[in-house]
């Protein structure tokens, strides 16, 4: 209904009654719609927003896909000084995202006419590696030395502005080093002269600053925190995560992953501009044409008996299903790696597991298929054949469809990326291999 | 490190060295092992530390998946009267989920023993359809009358025990209707007479009891909230849902999206048994013998073009090409479907994207594919073929991929699941049509 009103205002111009529509809305609303909206009713609406409230434009950005974000900012042909003033209004970990995402020498640009302490901060998490827990980390927050008292503690909590982080204050010592973490509950339930030492809670979780993001969203999952401390490797505090921001995290990671295991390997949306969505899917099948031409090869070989006996062609499609019950391994296999339950240690279980289940689906169906490819043909010889096609392809595809995802990840590559496509290769070649092989071997019987 | 140390002694049986070691790691940490133990391993563990420390072992199965939770349950033969003493240190949200995957009968027969009190929260919270708000809230939380003071609201909490959702502070009226949210901030920050209704944010963001699990999820993560809080139809306040809870949401949604496009619609892990794996992979299969055996019946139209010039099957696995494009839109769709940025509206606008895509895709595949067809078999007529075959197909590719995932869920099916298998069906039986029509058509020239 927000998006349906949005869109006609836009399209009819009706500038007025958008402003009028957008300005009482959360600024996550908008940025649902917008990410919806084409490119340049993006920049309308934003335009429109901007013009009448720079703090609710930033807002809006700072809910957006931060690639979306910077994108909207050179579209809508902001200056670098107007994205400074936008910036200001913006938390240094989405600002950070955000400058991600824009041309080099734009977020250069953008930094040089910042406020020196704030440039400084921004250039700080820029530092730290790209999806770390140093580069996504918030650097505002509550923290207090360890002999503060709790009326000082709350004293200091009334002055401060507010933080995104302001459920726990965190204890520092002396040189700076995280000792523990108070909520603020505690604060109220204890008596004002208490310091903090003494109420904190000294086994406080952290994460490093050069800890992936995603073991930090596991971190935070795991332990079921709503935010977590980043020490550096000193032990000294230097920013926090708030949950927020893991949900994002955990988000983008499935949406990656299962893009991934359909061959895409980066980020691709309905809005992206067609030429941009074929330059991201374009060289992965091009890799699919390869593993093609090598199955066309083991085809191409048996030229012969396709010849004289054409019908065997038509039973070829049982890979098809071979392929997609090694899919069902790759899939669980993916699931348990992301989730750090599948390790080198214990992928011989599982790969017994594999056999064994693949074992009783190739006899499920197996039985099926060779009833039905006896009845459609009338030779129980090619019963015979695709009954140990199945048992032969699918054993390939669970030892397969098992070890290639734990490889993968081994070498140091994505297992949700490609391990697909090789596997429907490996049982493609082979189930044709099988399938011709058989029937080159008894071609007598069939004829 | 923990995994191995925890193996080793519950194989050595060295059961006294197994508490030692348990006892100081963290609940959550022992649940991550546990999952990753298989059957008989797991009770062994879950017996060590119930049999020392009820209150630990309880932790445990908090952090369990709720199925792994039930199951270990049942089969380390707990009396339903030794259930309750575990599920009394259980918060009621972890011990519904729990319930759900018990027998019928044994969730009975606990919540027959369990206090009056506890037992009618629990059967209230039941009583809601599984995956709902309704369902999966917690009933702990700090709720008040917008006439307390600050000064009586911070001793109301001083006397309560811990709640689970403790950041915040929901306000009422009258009626018992949720009318704002106080933080415990708030509370430091204001002087001790105030009234909450003054201090309060009346602009509580609120899901209902009945509301999809995902759908709490999605407005969690839209506006960055900690908890939630649950209210009924008449606006009532009946429960709370936190953050820690919704990340598990989110990561269950994930995990089963990236099975399901593998055609799993049950979660399965390495620790399933085989015959269970079996059960819930085969049926599935059987649904793909059926396209596969469309599939081969119009390759058997053939029969004859086949037997004519038998090197045109070398080129089928063309097709297979042609559906892994559409299954990248598939993934692009559903992506868009789960965030809620494709509906029937902008459908038309995501179709023409796709089909422009595959346009562009045709061609970079079909100007390779047509050369390397035209120089292995000599025959420029084999080239024309492949490419007409390749822009035809892709058509069907990016049509069927954009619109059966938007249809699925039109008519109330799962995106996720099904449509990779009926599109590449499509794609298979187009592209043979188009392969092996063109070649019957053009005969004259390929031989």
């Amino acid at each position: 209904m927000l998006f349906s009103s949005i869109t006609k205002f836009i399209r009819s111009k009706a500038y007025s009654r958008l402003w009028n529509l957008t300005k009482k809305v959360h600024a996550a609303d908008i940025a649902a719609v917008m990410a919806r909206l084409f490119p340049n009713e993006r920049i309308t609406l934003f335009q429109v927003i901007y013009s009448h409230d720079v703090e609710k434009a930033a807002d809006v950005l700072a809910e957006l896909e931060p690639d979306i974000a910077a994108d909207l900012l050179i579209k809508a042909q902001l200056s670098p000084r107007e994205m400074v003033e936008i910036f200001r209004h913006i938390d240094s970990d989405d600002l950070v995202s955000i400058l991600d995402h824009l041309p080099e020498d734009v977020s250069e640009k953008v930094r040089s006419l910042m406020a020196p302490k704030r440039s400084e901060e921004v250039r700080e998490l820029l530092a730290y590696g790209e999806e770390t827990a140093g580069h996504i980390m918030s650097t505002d927050f509550y923290v207090l030395h360890q002999d503060t008292t709790v009326s000082d503690a709350i004293t200091a909590i009334q002055l401060s502005r507010e933080v995104e982080s302001g459920f726990y204050l965190y204890v520092v010592d002396d040189e700076g080093k995280l000792v523990g973490v108070v909520s603020l509950k505690q604060l109220i339930l204890n008596p004002p002269s208490t310091k903090l030492k003494d109420i904190m809670n000294p086994h406080v979780i952290s994460a490093t600053v050069d800890m992936d993001q995603e073991e930090v969203a596991r971190m935070v999952s795991a332990y079921n925190l709503v935010a977590i401390p980043v020490v550096d490797h000193e032990g000294k505090l230097k920013g926090v995560i708030t949950v927020d921001d893991i949900i994002d995290i955990i988000e983008e990671e499935a949406a990656e992953n299962l893009l991934k295991m359909a061959g895409l390997e980066e980020v691709d949306r309905i809005t992206t501009p067609p030429v941009k969505s074929i330059k991201r899917r374009l060289p992965w099948l091009y890799v699919n044409l390869i593993t093609a031409a090598i199955v066309a090869s083991v085809i191409s070989l048996f030229k012969g008996t396709i010849q004289k006996y054409a019908l065997i062609a038509a039973f070829m499609p049982i890979t098809g299903l071979v392929g997609n019950a090694g899919i069902q391994s790759i899939a669980v296999m993916v699931r348990e790696l992301a989730l750090g339950e599948l390790t080198w240690e214990n992928a011989r279980k599982a790969l017994f597991k594999e056999i064994a289940v693949a074992m009783g689906n190739a006899l499920g169906l197996g039985i099926v298929v060779s009833i039905l490819g006896y009845l459609t043909t009338g030779k129980p010889v090619i019963g015979l054949i695709l009954f140990l096609v199945l048992v032969g392809d699918m054993f390939i595809a669970a030892v397969a469809g098992t070890l290639i995802p734990i490889i993968w990840k081994k070498i140091g590559l994505d297992p949700a990326f490609g391990p697909g496509t090789f596997l429907t290769m490996l049982t493609d070649a082979v189930g044709y291999l099988l399938l011709f092989g058989l029937a080159t071997l008894l071609i007598g019987h069939l004829m």
